[in-house]
């Protein structure tokens, strides 16, 4: 499904070699003030260019097309799209039938019988989070009261994230790691039971960021070894405030007025210089993959900026229907 | 909101003591042969009874009110009901206005402005898991030939759990743990990008669960450890079967066609019978909170069948997404 | 789907001579005062027992099961219950085989495999209506200000109803009658574009009550006949009031602030006494069906409270919705 | 709300005066071929030229952005866009305060606070349908075997219909009009209860379309003045053929294995050129406004495709809904 969010809606379409991509926002409140230039803080965050992400180079300038009237949203759906220009499809011909370990190829071949835009990973590609990106900033201006912070906290399994990035790529490989995102000044009360609460919400959206293979809330994993007297929050105020924080800021999969606090697990980057055994179909056999290409070596860099974008727009969302109560 | 779901689509009602909790069922395919005893042993490993657990005894018979006949299912919504019996509703009386920590009891109240029902956690008890676990065999039935077993892999930190649990018991504490499930025999292919991945829309179902605070495919938050030459999972068939198993069994958040494989942690109980600070609005100060009621030492422990249950649930809509492209 | 709405949600289960039928509403706002008292009117207007009614007697007294506590909504699910009581199952076996023309008898058996439940129309009973009219009555709560009626002004082409009625009857046959509501006093922007227009959500309800088969808003098909210059309405002052009210009170899918009219046509009760032709699955001939049963003359008689509760469903989703923008 | 369809989705953006418009369709099946010369039929018989229909002029070339490759549906979201070229926009200053009777202007300025974009009706303009019948066009190849037709066969009342458009031009008035559409070869079963019946899901869309005031099936409101016994359709076969066709072939909400028809009521165009009398906020006072623009005689003449592409679209998804179960 292309669409997520009830009441703040977004779509996305697009393939990473195709004309654009894009996001349709359905249900963004008329007559907030928007700009081009509110977009490129969080879309140079996102852009390839540092040591360790991939030196594919767009542009990457929104073109918003529906929806904004005068630098201002109207209420009818806002659509913001990309265009495509710096593809070098020739680098993929061959995965089609060599499908890389790790990615989606094989299983993007299999669900949609070889019809699948395979080019750059197509609709599967890292590139469609611009389209997160994008929203999240529109989501951000409805959150003028909330702040919200992602970092690498980790990479690799080292703190010194920069040196771990270098050395990995010097060996033709990849890494992953930990980015942890922080949500303040959120009133209590946000999630919507029986099966949207805010960590139901959240890590839904956080899955479909590519890579992301976990997310914790909280103490989280280590929630698992404690003792409910360890883990229980004191509550010491009637706002809510507790003396410790191991809820995350989420209780009953409700905010409780605390600070929101999730981390999620990258993995590394699938696509890696290093040779590969992998199933052809053209032969029938497992054969050496050498990926070319450009790619990142931890594409966890680049995902603060979506985790922050994908927070956002839970948030807004959870605003928009807890106004209407 | 109550519903959750495209094809396969289960709506939740009802309250730890109110007249009964229930599930309904819309879109089950007709013509499943399903019995009352079809339900009992997967209601038998939720209910209460072992250490550790709620000395609440309720019987839990499955009434089906609707979209059965002769035997079969009928087409129609499925409704399954539960009658609430063995309530004491004044174990709850004092929670009103001195919520316990950990609990949904402050938000719940803060959110619903004091109109919810208390008693017992109301619609956030975990009671409601009865609804999930008996939509989750009926939805066991479309998947015949899959494959879905949880197990509860630690608790407290230790794998020696029932010790482990028996110990905290002693204590007037609660402990958490973490459960593993495993499902098999997928086809290749179940997941509806961009936003339903198979990893989104588990998650999305898992943290509906009361007590799950963070969840892991495959290797997880080992995997941002990791570079991708030790992550990527080689391909060596035309079927995908690959050589290690690190994604979960889950590539570009579709089914690889290997098992699938994820992690929940479960938090400690937050009612227990050691005293605990918190804040009282009925005199605005912190005071001293003993929680008496019947509550469960180890919740994890009756975690597995409802983790089994809802990646029945969410391979079920899957199932019936898939047939129709 | 047995679902409708975005916030203000109901679900529908149950069929004619299964155990029970009910709804769930959820997005229900806590703290709304509802008593069982409340729905006796809007039943007893749906209930059969004027002549021209079936001799059906159901007590049709509503069970709240979820979501009210202490005399108010709670903001869980509110799930309304009621018994089928009156059930004679046994005049409905032969229909199973030898159809009933213009009723759903053949079409449910042919999608359903046979495996639906045949007797009295299963879950395409009229029956159904009953959760609607629940429904209604707590919608009608959320729009206290709008007022909301609806009248049966023809029945079989006559105005004269009760006598059309009553000769029919003798007959041994039924008759149709169309149904006008209007709803007063309602704000100016509801309507949610592009596909839920008033007139799209109004539909969408109204077509799921059997036996409707035509809607028209304002003038209706006469809209069809006039000039632009007959059929504009004037704009009379900055509130958006009409001079003329040709449009039913909604401008480009919108509300305008004046009156919402709109008019129902209800084909004649397919279940007539006289004889009928129809195929017979057992002996694979078209043979003769006298349907014994007990049968409304004109259904058309029992339309105007549904047709109120669908308004009220749909006024009571739009108001919440325009709440959030 | 954007957004229709369950299976076959479709999400509709843009203004008149915008950039672009267009549709995303989400779920659409992978492999189909498509070419920009399968929409040119289509987009013909939509487009403006004919006597009584508006001189602007948009050479409507539709661009596939995303889910397409090699000439087929990749089964990614299918996006397709068309550039707004020939836009006069100061056509429309004056209608800002000066709201032009039976038009969005007044209601869109009160729901979006004056944010909206006014110019020539913004998103609610008919130009929008050009989005529905590009969706239509691809919904089409999915009812390879189902035929859709759709003709005016009245305007202003009249059966002369081109003469009946050259008075109404020549007195500077509009006329409305009927259109018919049928639809053959329909499979026994499409329609989802309880709220999704065919009428429910047709009317739905049908009411998306500007200027539609009604709509009914098969004899619609003649059915309520007649007797059962001449309205049911006795069934003469094992597939549901009927002998007469009361029923539009539609019955119990399920489509019966007969044709489908159904008739909907075209007001006259809302834009004249002959003086009319409303509001104008700019001097607080009602008076003359004379529309200058260029505007469609009888809008009805261009409905008729756009019907087509409405009802491809709600047969798309029940034919994949179906496929399903």
């Amino acid at each position: 499904m292309n669409t997520f969010g009830r009441i703040f809606r977004i779509s996305i379409f697009g393939e990473s070699h195709g004309t654009m991509i894009g996001v349709t926002i359905d249900g963004c409140p008329h007559g907030i003030p928007l700009r081009i230039e509110d977009f490129m803080a969080d879309l140079d965050r996102r852009r390839a260019g540092a040591e360790g992400t991939t030196p594919r180079k767009e542009a990457d300038i929104p073109e918003i097309v529906s929806g904004w009237f005068n630098g201002h949203t109207t209420g009818a759906p806002l659509t913001i799209v990309f265009r495509n220009n710096d593809t070098r499809s020739t680098d993929y011909v061959d995965l089609k039938d060599h499908p890389r370990p790790g990615h989606s190829d094989f299983v993007a071949r299999q669900k949609f019988g070889g019809f699948n835009d395979y080019r750059g990973g197509g609709h599967f590609s890292g590139r469609l989070t611009l389209a997160l990106v994008a929203a999240g900033v529109v989501a951000k201006k409805i959150l003028s009261n909330i702040s919200i912070n992602a970092l690498l906290i980790e990479a690799g399994g080292r703190t010194d994230i920069f040196e771990a990035v270098r050395e990995a790529k010097e060996k033709g490989d990849s890494i992953g790691g930990i980015v942890e995102c922080r949500a303040g000044y959120i009133s209590v009360g946000y999630g919507e039971p029986f099966f949207d609460s805010v960590e139901s919400v959240i890590s839904h959206l956080a899955f479909s960021i590519p890579a992301i293979k976990g997310i914790e809330f909280g103490s989280g994993f280590s929630a698992a070894k404690m003792y409910g007297s360890q883990h229980n929050d004191p509550i010491v105020d009637e706002t809510g405030k507790t003396s410790s924080f191991n809820a995350g800021g989420i209780t009953g999969g409700l905010t409780n007025g605390n600070e929101l606090v999730f981390r999620v697990a990258v993995k590394p980057t699938s696509s890696i210089a290093k040779a590969q055994q992998t199933y052809n179909f053209s032969n029938g056999k497992v054969d050496e993959l050498k990926v070319e290409g450009r790619h990142d070596t931890c594409i966890a860099l680049r995902v603060p900026v979506v985790l922050e974008a994908i927070t956002a727009i839970a948030l807004a969302d959870f605003t928009l229907l807890t106004r209407e109560t």
